[in-house]
C-alpha cells in the first residue's frame, strides 16, 4: 500500500460506461495538477460496458492543490463521461463502529488489527446485544454499547443503535458474528456502508446453523463470505470468501471452532479493503482492487 | 500406498455398531493367521455410534491362508459385531468404464494417470455421446464406444451403456464430463458404484450452467465436487471438492476455463480412493481414509 | 476431539520396530480393561521399520483401572515390543509459559484460543524481553515476567527464564515470536518441550530477516513454520508449515504483515498437536496423528 | 482475457523510471489513434523507482494505424520517457519449442492445453534426449527430435537442439522436465526465452532430487517453481510457485507422484503468462500483471 502521510496519498475511484479516451482524460488532468500516480487498477467490463478505475496518486510539485479544488476540476471530467466517482485523503482515518454478538473471535481479531496498525481505522463504539465483551472492548479503550434485544423492544434496540452511528459518524458498519434478524428499515439505514460476516460459502447454507448443514450435507470444505448488507438476508453482494478443508471427522462443534478462523481471515480482509476504497458495486457484485 | 505385489497387499473395510473389542477381535484374528498390517485407519461416529475400519496386511509367514479362507475365517467376526465388511486383494486392477461428452479434460487426465501408473485400473470401455474424443481413446488402445442420443432413443441409448457395463465386468463407473440427465433406472443401475464430477461446488449451484450461476451470484471462489451417484441429480454422497479462486475480471467462460483443473484434480482424487478401497458410505456421506 | 470428562479421555502413544501383533496386544490389553477406543491412528515407517501408534480410550465397564493401574499393567507389553510409550489423561490442563518480544500477533493468538476454550491450556506465565505486551497479558490474569536482554546478561536471562519454566511446571514453552538466540545450554534445557515458530517457509530463509530475504529472491509465495526447538538455529524437527502467496507488488514490510495472519495460525495449530499428544518424534522428522 | 481477432488485441509492455505524466502520455497516444483500451496494469516500484505496464488494447475507430505505424509513432514517447517497451500483436500465435525427457506429465498436460484451446500457441516441435514420448507428440501432429546425450556428445546434442530453435523460430522454448544440466553456452542462448520448471519450492531443494531432499528433512508442504533459464542452475528470476501439502506418510516416491499436479499447474500457468506477455523482467525479479 501506499505510504501515508499526514495529507493523502490521495485515491480517486471512477466507475462509468466504458469509452475512448476516459484513462487519457483523468491522467491527463492528474499530471496537469502535479499529482504523481503510485497505484492505479483499471477494469473493462464488457460484458455490461462499463469501466472501473482506482487510481492512488500523491502531490508531486506546486501546483497540487487542496482536496477541494482537486474535486472541483474533476467535476467535468466526471460529467462529460458520465462517471460515478469519489475522491478520499487516504490519511483521513475512517471510523468504523462493530457489532458483536457472544462468539468474540472476529471482533479480537479486528481490536487488534487495528491497535498494531494493520487495519488503519478508528473504533468510536462496539454495539452487542450481549455484554460478554464489554471487558476487552474496554481495555482496549473503546466505549461499549449493550443494547439488549428482548420481544417486543427490536423497533427500539434498533433505534438505537442507529444513533449511536450516527452521533459516532462511522463511515463503515461492521457486524462481526452480530447474530441478529435486522429489520428492513434497519437494513435501509445500513445499506451500502455496512460489511457482514456469514460462517458458510455462500450461496451454499443460508440462513441459521450453516456450519450444522454443512456437515449434514457431508461437505469436504467449508467456507466464510463476507458481503455487503442489503435487505435480503445473505445476498448481499460478496466481498470476499474463504474456505477450510474438513473431512468426516469432524462434528459440527469442530466445524464450529474450525471455521473461525476463516470468518476472521475473510472479514479482516473485506474490512481492509473498505478502508482502503478498493471495492467498487458493479450491480449485485463487487469489483475489487487488491 | 502399500507396495503391490503379485498377490497382495490385501485390504479389510468394516463398518458396525461402535462396541467395545472390535479392534482387538480384528487384529487377533490377523496376527493368528500371519497377516502384518502395514495401515490402519479407524474412526468412532460418535454421532450415529458407528465404527469404520480400514485395514492393510500382507502376508508375514507360512500360516497366511488365501483370500477365501481369509475371508472364510473372519466370517463370524463379521457376525458377531454385526459388521459390513468387504476383503480385497490390491493386486487385482479394478475394471473402470468412463463416461465422457465434448469436453476432454477430465478424460486426458484419467487416461494419462492410467498410463503414467498413477491410477491403478484397467479401463475396458471409453462411452460417449458424441464422437469427439474417439481419436485420443482410440491411441491409447481402448475401445471408443459413441452411443449418440437422440429425441426418443434415451431408453435404447442407456440399455446400451448398461450392457457395455455388464460386458466389460465393470467395478466403477466414472462419469468424466459426460453432460446427460440419467434416468432414475439408470441411476437404479450406477447407484454405488459411479462417480461423477459437478462443475460446482456442491450444494451451490446445482443443475445446469454452474458456472454462469457462480458469475451470476458474484463468488469469489469456484469449486468442483465429486460424488456418487444416486438417483437425485447432484445430490449424492460427496467424496472430494476442490475450489480455484477467481474475481470480477473473469467471464463465464474464463470461469468455464479455469475450473478445467479443479475438476481433473477432485475426480482423480475421488477416482484413486475409490480404487484403493479407502471410501466408506455413512448414510449420505461419506468416510474417506486417506 | 473426544469428550473431555472430569477423568479420561486418555491417550497412548507408542512408537516401536514394527512387528506383527503389535496392535492385537495392545488393543486385547485395552479391552480386557473395559477401555473403549474413541480414536486411534496407526503408522507404519516402512523406510525405517518403525510403528508409531496415537490410541485414545475411554473407561467403559467396572473393570477400568487407574491410571497408574494401566501404566503398570501395560509395562510388559511395553518392553515385549521395546517401545517407547506414553499414557496420558487428556483432562488434565497442560501448563504451557510463551515467550514473546515486541511482535504480539502469535501472543494474541493463542491467549484468545486459551480463553475461549478453543486451546485446552493452562498459562502460568508470559516472559518477554521487553515491557510492551505487559498490559494485554496482565488484563488476561497471566503473571509478566520482563526479563531484558542487555550485553553481558544473558547467561543470567536464560537462567532467571529457566528457573520461570521450572517453578511453573510447564509441560511446553512456546517462543511466539521470541526474538533472541538462545544459548546451546538453553536450547538443551528447552529441547523436546519447545515449540519455536520462524517466519519462513523452512528450509527456506533460515535466520534474520526472512521477509526480506525473501523479498530479494523474488518468490512468489511466502510461508511459516512451527518446529521443536534443538541446538542448531531454525534445523529442529518441522511440526506445521502453511503459505501465503504475495506478488511484485509487496514490499519486503508487506511481506512482514501479512506473514503474521500465516505464523499464528502455524503456531496455534502446532501447539493444540502437541497439547493433545499428537506428535510422536520420528528422529529428525515429526509423525503427526490429526 | 481480450477477445482474439484476426488482427489485434495488441499488448503493449512498458518499463522505465518512474515520472509523472506516463500513463497521461500513454493513454493520450493511443486515444488520439483511435485505440481503445481493454486491459491495463500498472505497477510503481518505488523501492526501485521504476514504473511498469502492460496495457491492451483494440483498433476502435478510422484512425486506428497498422502495427508498425504504431509502433513508429510511439517511439518519441519511449525515448521521452527512457522506455524499454515493446508492442505485440496478441492474433499472432507464439511458437513454443518443448524438451522432455521421461516424465511425461507437464508435456501431456502442455499438449492437451495446446489442443483444446487452452493455450494460445504453437509447437513446432518437442526435443528429447530419449525417445519414451514419440507416440504422443506425433500423434498430436508435432514433431519429435530424439537427441540423446552420451558421454562426449553434450556440445554437438545442444547444438542441433540450437539449430531446431533457430529453425523453427521459436520465441520460447520450455523445459517441461527436460533433465539435463545446459552448458553455460545453451544457457547463453536460452536466456531470456526459456522456462524451466524446477520441481521444489525453491529456494529450498536446489539441485538434485529435491523430493528426496524435501523428505529427508521432514517438510510438511511441497511446491514447484517455474523460472526463467539463466546461466546458474535453479536461480532464474521466479514466475511462478504453487505448493501442495503432505505428511509423515508420504515416501520420496509418492512425493515424487503428489509433485506432478504441481509441477503441470505451475508450468502451464507461467507459459500462459509469458504467451499473453503479462510477464516483465525487474532486475532477478519478475512483476507479473495477471
Amino acid at each position: 500500500m501506499s505510504v501515508i502521510g499526514e495529507q493523502g496519498p490521495y485515491v480517486l475511484i471512477v466507475r462509468c460506461p466504458d469509452r475512448k479516451g476516459i484513462v487519457a482524460a483523468v491522467s491527463t488532468y492528474l499530471a496537469k495538477h502535479d499529482a504523481s500516480i503510485t497505484e492505479s487498477n483499471h477494469f473493462n467490463d464488457a460484458l455490461n460496458n462499463l469501466f472501473f478505475m482506482r487510481t492512488v496518486f500523491r502531490a508531486d510539485g506546486v501546483d497540487f492543490p487542496d482536496l477541494d479544488a482537486l474535486k472541483e476540476g474533476f467535476a467535468p471530467i466526471g460529467r462529460q463521461y458520465d462517471m460515478h466517482w469519489e475522491l478520499h485523503d487516504l490519511s483521513v482515518r475512517p471510523k468504523v463502529v462493530i457489532a458483536v454478538s457472544k462468539f468474540g473471535h472476529c471482533l479480537y481479531d479486528l481490536l487488534h488489527r487495528q491497535r498494531s496498525g494493520s487495519l488503519r481505522m478508528d473504533i468510536p463504539a462496539v454495539v452487542s446485544n450481549h455484554d460478554d465483551m464489554r471487558s476487552f472492548v474496554e481495555w482496549s479503550g473503546i466505549p461499549y454499547h449493550h443494547l439488549p434485544v428482548t420481544k417486543g423492544n427490536k423497533d427500539a434496540q434498533e433505534a438505537q443503535f442507529t444513533k449511536i452511528i450516527q452521533d459516532s459518524g462511522a463511515n463503515l458498519v461492521v457486524l462481526a458474528r452480530y447474530m441478529q434478524i435486522l429489520s428492513p428499515e434497519f437494513c435501509e439505514v445500513l445499506s451500502g456502508r455496512c460489511i457482514n460476516i456469514h460462517h458458510s460459502f455462500l450461496p451454499s447454507f443460508k440462513g441459521a446453523k450453516p456450519y450444522h448443514q454443512a456437515h449434514e450435507r457431508g461437505v469436504k470444505i467449508i467456507g466464510a463470505t463476507a458481503h455487503f448488507v442489503t435487505n435480503v438476508l445473505d445476498e448481499g453482494p460478496i466481498i470476499e470468501q474463504d474456505i477450510q478443508r474438513v473431512d468426516h471427522s469432524h462434528t459440527p462443534e469442530d466445524l464450529v471452532d474450525m471455521g473461525r478462523d476463516v470468518e476472521c481471515a475473510v472479514l479482516a480482509r473485506a474490512v481492509r479493503w473498505q478502508l482502503e476504497h478498493r471495492i467498487i458495486m458493479d450491480g449485485s457484485r463487487t469489483v475489487i482492487f487488491k
